[in-house]
């Protein structure tokens, strides 16, 4: 007798739906990687299952006939952790061998096993963690949050909205039509969710989980056989996560091959291969605006949801202490070292100044404030490293030589910085670059992936918000920050960025970042700009993924 | 003061609301044209509202340079309609101009506005009856209801989606976060429904509004502004449904270009520029598969919406009488003389006959029953014209001879009637020929729009089945009917209806027909074949034409 997962996981499915009606703060999945929490041999577990998967053959139940990998952490050493690969023809064939069974399972089954993963997925948070952090080079406390129990609050969001709406079509129903005086017309009508087919997750190489999460599991939640195709560069998080996914399956009393890896090499063509494959239905991929164009434009058999690149910015209009402001945009700034989807690249000042509740401060003292405070941030590189982390790619490596190179004023050199743990680790701090928006405008409309800022003059404040509005349209961005102590200003931002489509936060000095996102609450990404044709998650992530079929028939 | 239209007809919207949860029958707009339901001088004053119409300047309040109108009555007179005629940039500029203040009106006002149009649209119900009727070539009754309530049902359908869609996102909220012993962090958040921008409705010659209404109402709803491009050859529906909602946008206190007419002549590239103008987001499209995939193809800037060319069929494998089944696919074969994209055109069979209540039936008994069916319905011309109406364009007419060609047997030949008060009427009985499944594969796969139908000889039941569904999967279709008295059988159907996505109708011998499909019960196409890429409507129909924005602060 296959174990049913969705009673066991209601409340927990109960509590997600509340969460995505209020939208205030819930989670199920704790942030806090305390033995108190997690209990105390949680961390030497996790620790020694990573260390174990290195230099193995991995997936030993997905069959193949040769075995790939080539992660190497930004840390240093090689992973050495081996994949099966098989060729995309024939994942395609075993996906959709396996959507029969999975299909006829029914949104009980389907939410159900998507529930028990998440609940594993969570106590597995420490093992991902050293697997996040070692593809990804994010710091480990990032690596454990956003790897593991944010990333599960991401798919489990999507599951909460699939359920909602799956839950709006009635199974069954009576239809009993009045005919005057004569006897009602009567019918009986049966609704059956199906799925679209095969669905393609496409990781990054940044947040495979995070990023990788809502969609494998929207998709999933909805019927549909997911191939999960991680970056060649961060394939571990989301092979432990496919293979989570399977034990769950074959408790389940479902075919393992409801999800499968499709691990490959950087120069292999399966990608491409998988998403042109007409048996390809719905496609999530989160990476570069050429590839996500690409997809786009040409995976025209499938649904193509994209989180792509963009530019993020933040107006400077007044602010009560400088000193507050600065100290958490630095963080923002330095936080993995600007490999964010969501981190600010332009931070917007007025030529002329703002004013401060100490007085006028000049755009000089501004961009100075920004640069001691992120000097400030990094001065203990022991602790320094744990929020920059590492640099993922030799891409980000170049691009600030690149930005370097434009001559611009610097305000901040990026340095490495020693890590006391791992020698190797490839460390850059923040570079802070003086531009201004009437000659750089060229530079500051591209996109600088990674922990390079413009801190850009204006002619004002309503400029400001103008290049903020234009280059949301027209470059896409998914955040957007203001600082300003006077509410029409607070309203004019607001109106743009609601007219430009991005979210926008207001004044944060605390502890809340302009690059993060709460899941039930804050939506990442509006699906209104050019960064992303959708939101994590909202109706419209999850809706197409389904369709309804009837049947009518007298009674 | 601008008029409250939401708390108006807040009534409407609940029991839209409640029926579209439980998918039983409900309607606001009685379907039954009786002068005790719409008024004893209703029929007498849309009669003279529609006369007045009549080589007239239409909408005098949308300005232009010059007027086009070229539509003629299937039953016989031009109608001499004139309507403005405006350049597509034009259009999309003046409808642009108006986004910025109905985006800012809100979900009330945007839901308000439709269903009070709505109700405005009943209430001029017989006017647009007799607009379709002269436009599409539809009988009366048929233009009433299907043009009349049954379209402003899709319509009331579509803006309850929305407004269920948009009521799911919180206004404001509060957000507040543990922190342990210390104080909790403290968010607001709020939440901002954004439309996409500029939509375009595209009609067509055959149900411009029951088609048109869906799309129309829910771009409208969800904050959009909408440009409405009538076929050329029925325009004045929905000139006149434009003409209502330009009166309610502006009772309402909202610029009448929110909605506007693009009237055009047959060979003017007005649609494919309107299609392609980067401002224009949305586009709904109920067409020929030709024009709906050039759309998907190049429209790549909006989210488009197409109901297309499909092959419907009907699987007879056993059925209790062999005359009440005639008769029932007799009306459906000759309803509106076939031009519905709902209406059945392959009949399968097994070779070998088969079983009924009163023994056996071989294959030609079967033919020659529906065949008789159909000569006693059109056996009293004046009562059989009111059933097919005339024939909407002349490509049908060449179909029916291009199908006579064919060399098929005739089991029942396409003829002219004579209509009692439109002597000139286009009219044609349905055109049933013999086919087989094994020779005339390449014939029957094609869509033949028109009172054309094909009996066709198939090896068994499960071959009928198969066939029918790789059809389906292929050709894409609207609907499907079954008659089986074996439950296996209709399970075998019911089963290849869902893995192929297309609604199925089981037994259908009473007062329902396979091409008529009730709003908020029945779904009308699936999205889940070539035929159509959404279904009317569901929550998928809505939730992608709108975004939300947030801005959140700490408080």
């Amino acid at each position: 007798m296959p174990t049913d997962f969705f009673t066991a996981n209601h409340d927990m499915l109960d509590g997600a739906l509340a969460a995505i009606a209020h939208r205030g703060y819930w989670t199920p999945f704790p942030e806090s990687p305390s033995p108190r929490v997690y209990g105390e041999s949680a961390q030497e577990e996790g620790r020694a299952a990573f260390a174990r998967h290195r230099n193995s053959d991995f997936m030993p139940d997905q069959q193949s006939a040769r075995r790939v990998g080539e992660e190497v952490s930004p840390y240093g050493d090689a992973l050495g952790v081996r994949y099966p690969h098989i060729a995309a023809p024939d994942l395609v064939a075993r996906s959709e061998a396996a959507l029969g069974q999975w299909r006829d399972a029914g949104p009980r089954v389907w939410v159900g096993v998507a529930l028990e993963a998440l609940k594993r997925l969570n106590r597995r948070s420490m093992e991902i963690a050293h697997a996040v952090q070692h593809t990804t080079g994010q710091g480990f406390m990032m690596a454990f949050q956003a790897g593991g129990p944010h990333a599960q609050d991401r798919g489990l969001e999507a599951v909460a909205y699939a359920w909602q709406a799956m839950q709006c079509v009635p199974a069954e129903v009576q239809w009993e039509k009045p005919q005057g005086k004569h006897d009602p017309i009567r019918m009986a009508k049966r609704f059956t969710i199906v799925p679209r087919g095969v669905a393609l997750v496409i990781g990054c190489a940044t947040f495979p989980t995070w990023n990788g999460y809502p969609g494998l599991f929207a998709s999933l939640a909805t019927g549909n056989t997911v191939i999960v195709k991680p970056h060649p560069g961060a394939t571990l998080p989301l092979a432990i996560t496919v293979q989570i996914l399977r034990d769950v399956l074959a408790e389940a009393g479902q075919d393992p091959d409801t999800v499968l890896l499709a691990a490959h090499e950087a120069r292999d063509d399966m990608p491409a291969r998988l998403a042109l494959d007409p048996a390809v239905r719905l496609i999530d991929f989160t990476g570069s605006s050429e590839h996500g164009n690409w997809l786009e434009t040409h995976a025209r058999q499938a649904q193509v949801y994209t989180e792509k690149a963009g530019v993020n910015q933040v107006i400077i209009d007044s602010v009560h202490d400088i000193k507050s402001v600065a100290r958490n945009l630095a963080f923002s700034f330095a936080l993995y070292s600007g490999q964010m989807c969501t981190a600010p690249q332009n931070i917007y000042v007025p030529r002329g100044g703002i004013a401060s509740d100490d007085g006028h401060l000049a755009f000089d003292e501004v961009a100075a404030a920004l640069a001691q405070a992120v000097e400030k941030l990094i001065a203990d590189p022991a602790r320094a490293v744990e929020i920059t982390g590492a640099i993922q790619s030799g891409s980000v490596l170049q691009r600030i030589d690149q930005a370097r190179a434009l001559g611009l004023p610097v305000l901040c050199d990026s340095r490495p910085l020693a890590h006391p743990a791992f020698p190797q680790a490839r460390t850059r701090t923040p570079l802070l670059l003086k531009a201004d928006a009437k000659t750089d405008r060229d530079v500051i409309l591209r996109e600088w992936f990674g922990p390079i800022v413009f801190v850009v003059a204006t002619d004002s404040t309503d400029d400001s918000i103008a290049l903020a509005a234009q280059t949301v349209r027209e470059r896409g961005a998914l955040t957007l920050a203001c600082y300003t102590t006077d509410d029409a200003v607070a309203r004019q931002a607001r109106r743009a960025a609601e007219r430009s489509g991005v979210a926008l936060s207001l004044n944060l000095c605390g502890p809340v970042f302009v690059n993060q996102t709460a899941a039930y609450s804050d939506y990442h990404g509006t699906g209104a700009n050019p960064a992303a044709n959708a939101a994590l998650s909202d109706a419209a992530y999850v809706s197409n993924r389904f369709r309804v079929v009837q049947t009518r028939w007298h009674v």
